[in-house]
């Protein structure tokens, strides 16, 4: 299906999927967290109806997801430049019966997806706090992308929790120096951390982010600590991510 | 100098330190645990004046933290014939007039110590949930010791904050599996987690230790997840963690 593009924008394509992206250098191209998230989300086959991408920019996270599951997917995006550019994504990929856009504020997802009817909800949120002191980009869409100018981490996590079924799942791509913070408001919401992958720019460096699985009501206790994702080997990505980017190792 | 040993007692030594312990395999033993905590713990030179150990057990975390630091080292430990072990170690490494011990609940540690003048609390605490139906060690020692029988978590982070100076450092070793429970504790009572470093058995596999370093009234976030600590490569230990036990790569 054809789109039309605006003169900032170029398709990009994951090779490991089917799947092409609009993408801009001037409002926003996706990064490896979203490649790194999407990989993490476990689907439980059959039984998942309705993922939630919240936070979703230019749409990746759920496009990926797409290959994932026959699940009805929404992605929510407060920036409608970013949102219009999700939607052209869709259409682009044929995938308008599969995946709908909501442009609104994530704290009004209530509006448009019943409470607790959620499957899954990914989400590569904003990571900084919005310090009056912050240093942010001047591309306004990259900042609130980045920085928590539109919602904030207790928002987010408050708003999947209201979204999502008993037992249902949240997956989340955060970093590690806001980890306490996420782990706080994760337990002070009902979301029980069950698993944390941590990943490393190489062996033996400090993890520079993290990816979280919660279950709604999960019991306390029994966090598994995975064995760490490592994103370069030398100069090149690692075996496992150029899976990822590139559907095999090579 | 000579101390008398029960039946059941022998004395260990750490080739790393000039250290003996006595041990007892009918009543309790230092593991590795407190070997990988000893290790971690930070000691900010001649500023650090008094460290404690909570939940001292037979005295190894402060016996080898004697030779870090020229601080005088309290242990508190609640089970007498621990604290007498403990106690006995000490005189056995003539370090009376730096080490003492409290055989009492750590809910009582102020009773002891002032509050607020501590620079360092060091802690392997009972890592698993009393639960009713936990199957606990018939021997009431090493239960003790494991469960939370006579402490928990919440209690233990409480009393280091309490103890501790504004900016004094926590270092704690626990199991991954609670550290939600953790984190919350230590954020509920003033202490920020700062630096973590999981610890793996062998590379790629799921951490089974998390030390942990928090500091009181520390600002929220800047979390450091630092490089993993394996602890064996095939069968034997790791060059790290036999340079802890033997002092160098051998």
């Amino acid at each position: 299906m054809q789109v039309k593009l605006n003169s900032d924008e170029r398709i990009d394509q994951l090779y490991s999927k089917n799947i092409s992206i609009i993408q801009s250098s001037h409002v926003f191209s996706f990064s490896l967290d979203a490649v790194l998230l999407a990989d993490f989300v476990r689907i439980n086959g059959h039984k998942t109806r309705q993922v939630v991408d919240l936070c979703a920019g230019n749409g990746a996270i759920g496009l990926f997801l797409s290959e994932k599951t026959a699940a009805h997917i929404t992605m929510i995006e407060i920036q409608p430049k970013l949102a219009d550019m999700a939607t052209r994504s869709i259409k682009l990929n044929d995938l308008g019966s599969q995946i709908s856009v909501v442009n609104d504020d994530l704290k009004n997802a209530t509006a448009y997806l019943k409470k607790d009817s959620v499957d899954i909800v990914a989400c590569n949120p904003p990571y900084f706090v919005n310090y009056e002191t912050s240093v942010k980009n001047p591309n306004q869409y990259v900042a609130i992308a980045r920085h928590e100018i539109k919602t904030n981490l207790n928002e987010i996590v408050k708003v999947s929790a209201d979204l999502l079924k008993m037992n249902a799942k949240l997956f989340m791509v955060y970093r590690p120096d806001r980890l306490t913070d996420l782990m706080v408001s994760l337990r002070k919401n009902r979301l029980e951390p069950k698993k944390l992958r941590f990943v490393r720019p190489r062996i033996g460096m400090e993890a520079n982010m993290v990816l979280i699985e919660a279950i709604k009501d999960g019991k306390p206790d029994g966090l598994k600590v995975l064995a760490d994702l490592i994103t370069y080997d030398g100069d090149h990505y690692t075996d496992e991510v150029k899976k990822m980017l590139y559907g095999q190792d090579k």
